[in-house]
């Protein structure tokens, strides 16, 4: 599909500068413009980049003033990110949705089918399973017993749903995650081994969730493992049994929050971060990656760093002298010497 | 199903103190006690949650003296963590249980098939396969060629075994784990290209090991990578090429071992540990959460925290220090100026 | 299959010292060696294994002068390591490969496909997907819309490569791997909710690059995510969108790239590393295990380590006196003590 920046211009209500047929079948990044694509320059960091980029259209604010020519044709508007965001979603409604079930998919005769599905080859919908209207599933997903999945929720080639689990709607489960395996419970016994304890609880994802790739979410011992409405995870994270995340709640990739630790709502982890089991994390804290909490955190909106974990810039500040340490030490020595020769 | 006081006090050897004709229908922790469940009180620590909780049942020890009234039916036994887990068992044992050999299956005519198996949909059970009695082997599960697994192991959906791997008896594995990829090895050439180096091992898991969801096993270069006895792996754990881990050792998720590094037994390790490859650690040494390992530790029961790890205590010690050295190094700079003036 | 070390000897231009009749019929560590395998010895730290190693056979330098007797027949060479490895490229490549289009696939017919194709049971292959000559592709793969894989590429059981990825040739992608799942980009709105960016860019896999089991690699908001040439990537690492990775570089298992950060060639990162988003790492950068990057390295061919990293010789120094932070606080006490005394 091509555009003019005459009919992109109409669209969102801005005016051209430049040829009114130039024409885009896809986007770039202004920096990295190729011809045939538009873009858009939103922050005055990067400025430059509209006097050189190879973008055929670029869209701008209102007020941008060239300092000099700008190769491209340019569509003003009001606020350029979001006239361009609003065009990334019209593309990605315009694109050919998958749709009708599979006959190579096994679907149970007592699951519940809604209306306007999708289900790809070689997946597997189990018994009393329940999707709602416009659920997408794609090929080699397994939902088990009783899972319930609600209104236009979106599973990726081979994610594993175990049985019990609920999903509510409008979530986006990306390929491999894996939903509701065994909580890591087991008791010593006599003989120094391990027993299994069973892990019979669930796991409850409300709406609007959004889970990445290979990331996996334990079922509960009792009860269940909760993601609120909201929480976006990315890939290869680990939230384990009994867990409970908060509203809105995001977690960079690799991280991992261990057994029935519950997190507020609105919070924010870095990558490969790492939480103990049973603590309690306040609305609105922001983790540093890499961080380690092994306690609770219970002042909302605290930004911390490091493993324990201090306050940001006070960790900022020890580094400072950890990265000198070899220098203090050498003072510390010099000192005792002095010191050492006027109390003889 | 449902269940009465009555009818569980009779299994478990108790007395009822309350309505024997209260019935439940599901499990919970105490502290999150919901009408129509059975729950439990072993430790004090939660004796506060008895006078509170909506459990309708809650099994405790014959000693227990409440302090004030309880809500709830009480089953008085000799020991209540004991008893509730055995009809934690119970209950598990009593689900219907998966079985047969689905048509939808992928199986070799050189396969070996013990009785009674499950074998899910759209699963791969390659050439000169052998599986025990009792196996079951959940949907989109990959089992490559002269694969063995032993009796009454469960592989749950989508878990990748590759060729030549061994499974013992009554193992676990979650859905999503890889069992048997490449080991990550290569040797630079000339041109300083990488030629990869063959994996021609395999991997060696032996009986009751439990393996979390989308941890990886690779296999060995040469020879074999092994899991002894009871081992138990969480989830996103991998275990590189030529590991050998001991006897009910425990891992926590997003640990990773490196190559050739050998366990003992009944080790411990916290999660997001790193251990380099090539060295070894002694039985039943406890690694914290997060511990980078670069050396061997050759004390058996060691603890250790840190990256190079240090005795736990001392690295609690030293952080304390840590978290203090803007005030260490003013307190340095200050005895300086001081020493300054009485040396002039 | 079992070879005489006459008939290794004769491949190899080697002399048997010993049995030429010997046999073997795989191959093993020296410190590790059974009867019946063939094995080397080039490190002279291995030497005192040859005096007591059950392998058969024992590929050696053409030099190595034995102090003892060793109880293997041996085999003289130039390069013992060389030769070992050759042997193994020939073991390998004489294995059966499996091949064939499986009947159990579904497979478009807009589909291209090349020559001497290996597509196995419940594999996915969708619309327009082109797949060049000796393409092997293992059960349950998923192979998106529009997807390009390159001549003799091997994709491992259950590996989901989404629309539009392109992957070179002679590629390796082992079980789990996740190619081309979205990026991580929300844009938090006026409500506090967070609204997904659509993620409308691609993954581009360059010639000879290998991924690790249960890998993730997200396609790029605009334009693409690159693996260059050579790329070696271990398990359980995740790529964030708009990552470049230049030619050659190796990556350690667990290890994880934020969002539109490039890192040049021929560098080597240890296990567990985080990087921030938006940085840039110079060619032959080498990081060590665990190391946090928060920051561009723009000198080629540094060494470093810590959280954030430093150069290695000088955090190692750090850590020295990290190690006794408690006697130097109580040293500096000790002299404000003194030099109390002295001032009053």
């Amino acid at each position: 599909m091509n555009f003019t920046a005459a009919a992109i211009a109409e669209f969102l209500g801005g005016d051209v500068e430049g040829d009114p047929k130039a024409s885009i079948n896809d986007v770039s990044k202004i920096e990295e413009g190729r011809e045939g694509t538009l873009s858009f320059l939103a922050n005055p960091k990067y400025e430059k980049y509209i006097y050189q980029t190879r973008a055929t259209i670029v869209i701008v604010n209102q007020d941008f003033k060239p300092v000099k020519e700008c190769p491209s044709t340019l569509i003003r508007v009001k606020n350029a990110y979001e006239a361009f965001a609003s065009l990334l979603h019209l593309y990605e409604q315009s694109k050919p949705r998958k749709s009708g079930v599979s006959k190579l998919a096994s679907i149970s005769e007592s699951a519940v089918l809604g209306k306007e599905l999708y289900i790809g080859d070689f997946t597997v919908i189990s018994d009393h399973v329940s999707l709602a209207d416009g659920v997408q599933i794609f090929p080699q997903v397994y939902i088990g017993d009783h899972v319930k999945i609600g209104e236009g929720t979106i599973l990726h080639p081979g994610v594993k749903v175990y049985e019990g689990s609920e999903i509510g709607a409008h979530c986006v489960i990306h390929a491999g995650a894996v939903i509701g395996g065994d909580g890591f419970g087991f008791a010593p016994n006599q003989e120094n081994n391990y027993k299994k304890v069973p892990q019979l609880g669930k796991v409850i994802i409300e709406d609007h969730v959004e889970i990445g790739a290979n990331t996996t979410i334990d079922r509960a011992t009792m009860g269940a493992t909760i993601l609120r409405k909201g929480v976006k995870l990315d890939n290869l994270i680990m939230i384990a049994h009994n867990v409970e995340v908060g509203e809105n709640t995001v977690m960079a990739a690799q991280t991992g929050v261990s057994g029935s630790t519950r997190i507020g709502k609105n919070c924010m982890f870095g990558g490969q971060v790492g939480l103990i089991g049973h603590i309690s994390i306040a609305d609105g804290v922001k983790i540093a990656a890499q961080s380690g909490i092994p306690k609770s955190i219970k002042e909302e909106g605290s930004i911390v760093q490091g493993s324990p974990p201090l306050d940001f810039t006070h960790y900022q500040r020890c580094y400072v002298v950890f990265k000198n340490l070899p220098n203090l030490r050498n003072q510390v020595n010099e000192l005792e010497r002095k010191v050492s020769g006027l109390t003889q």
